[in-house]
């Protein structure tokens, strides 16, 4: 009689794993048929993407999986500025007054990221229109500083900028909205640049053309420029291209936006998107910066096929479209 | 004995089917919760979009969803061109000869809408680019017969023009690239018009404004405009609405355009999408057509009116970005 019962209890459980296997196996098959003949045409809900192909480089899709499902949690109706600073407090007030004496609606909070390891930055402090101005110093005087994705960010949307250059804050909301609308995958902003091939094969840094025909660009520059945060959870993870990445970038002291701007493309297979305001961005420009001294050009062009090598291919793609502001009446 | 198996069958039975409800709804619950925390930042797969709420209007999400997956088998790479005529062969002569004389890579077939019942049309041939152009005589002289969705279409991008309109050659290829990038979603071209609420609360037809706080428009006219074809099918569809909106249009013999606009904007909560091309685009504008003619003005006005009674709400959205070709150099 016991034995009878362990006999039915037996045959008990294995019907229900039987059963749950097959079930499961069947559901998991017609969803995925499913999904799969959709198309990118109907956006409520999504599963992460994975890396497009390029050269040699595979990336690991589990990291950016991660990196993608990490910030859902977050809002992406407002956004962060993340301003990095070394030593410079006149361009660096100027430009927070130009970016705090206006109401910017979707501003969250302003993070300067004062990299000068040896001063203690200023107070942090709230601004007349309730936005919160935190202070980070950096552990060490590093570009990658700036791309590292904070903990304590409240939005997916990091705005990334120097001290010494802003959109006006009617511009930076535009510029936001289109990041929301167009960009999300994208390096989104107002600084383009351009990798143009030399007849050689390498390939040489440009302030790009507008000649017809060559009318394009490829990167946006990090001093200007809307990114998803989990760009920079990529950017900053143990995939160990970036980390090479990012030892380079700390031994040249240079060319972290061009590794953004390859890195992106890598990820999404799509350019980068500018954004033109109502009126040009301000460039404080002093001539000090690192982007005026002699050899400025040859060094990023270095970057450019370096990370080539590095990366194993050439990701960026050319965009010929911009976004501007208005209407054009007809 | 037989009285035990029967018991011990039934009692299978039950843990198979037990088993089977608890795991599939375990299963469901969990991957609802999953992909619920995934925004549109992530486009790899997705489920159909479900129309966005808007005053007492509902729409259909059954017949809306069959609209969306009924033309994914068709290729998005490549754009149909669905041009209207009447009885003015010199202006689409012209213009089938500007549209055909170049090469404009994503261009598959061009589609003439032969309004004209009483007059054969012309044959059907191919450009020497390899374009075929195709006569469709419509069985009524009706200007829903542009927005039916052809079974015969081959693409999922379709450009509604009209005789007597059109972008350059190489400024279409930009609107069509921009459309696939940015533009989906939307009705995407180069002909922009405004809803305006006068200070009764009634709706006004207008050119838009360039006035700083006012430089914005939530319609893109359909003489010069990309439609994906799923919103042709709504649009063509048995819902209740729709049939009284193609009702209106064949009574008033007006306001198709304005009827799309509602209503894609109406299916996506998005508004429409300009685009500008490296030149302006040609308008032969006859002195006899539609839009010339006195009370043209007061006519759309009325439309307008009658389709937020008709749909019960106003659904246009303002939209205040456009794209242009080409790179800034800063």
């Amino acid at each position: 009689m016991q034995s009878r019962d362990r006999n039915r209890a037996a045959l008990f459980a294995l019907a229900i794993t039987f059963t749950a296997g097959i079930v499961l196996t069947l559901y998991r098959l017609a969803s995925e048929r499913h999904l799969d003949r959709i198309s990118n045409f109907m956006v409520a809900v999504s599963k992460p993407s994975s890396i497009s192909r390029c050269g040699t480089f595979r990336g690991s899709n589990e990291i950016w999986e991660e990196s993608q499902l990490k910030y859902l949690r977050l809002p992406d109706d407002k956004f962060t500025i993340a301003m990095q600073t070394f030593r410079r407090p006149m361009e660096l007030n100027n430009t927070l007054q130009a970016l705090l004496r206006e109401n910017i609606p979707s501003l969250s909070e302003v993070v300067v990221i004062w990299n000068d390891v040896e001063t203690v930055p200023p107070s942090n402090f709230e601004s007349p229109h309730g936005v919160t101005v935190r202070f980070r110093q950096s552990n060490e005087n590093s570009l990658n500083q700036k791309l590292w994705p904070d903990p304590e960010y409240q939005t997916q949307a990091i705005f990334l900028s120097d001290d010494d250059i802003y959109y006006e804050p009617q511009d930076l909301e535009f510029a936001f909205q289109s990041w929301r609308k167009f960009g999300k995958r994208r390096m989104t902003g107002g600084f383009a640049r351009c990798a143009v091939q030399e007849p050689g094969g390498r390939w040489k840094y440009s302030f790009c053309s507008t000649e017809q025909g060559h009318n394009m660009y490829n990167m946006i520059l990090s001093g200007l420029a809307f990114v998803h945060i989990s760009y920079l959870d990529y950017y900053s993870s143990h995939d160990a291209v970036l980390q090479s990445i990012r030892a380079y970038v700390d031994e040249h002291f240079n060319c972290e936006d061009v590794a953004m701007n390859y890195m992106v493309s890598l990820l999404t297979g799509e350019g980068p998107l500018l954004v033109k305001g109502r009126v040009p961005f301000v460039n404080l420009a002093p001539a000090n910066g690192i982007s005026t001294r002699p050899g400025h050009l040859e060094a990023r062009s270095k970057c450019l096929n370096d990370f080539v090598d590095l990366f194993g291919c050439m990701p960026l793609m050319n965009e010929t479209a911009r976004v501007e502001p208005g209407v054009i009446i007809s």
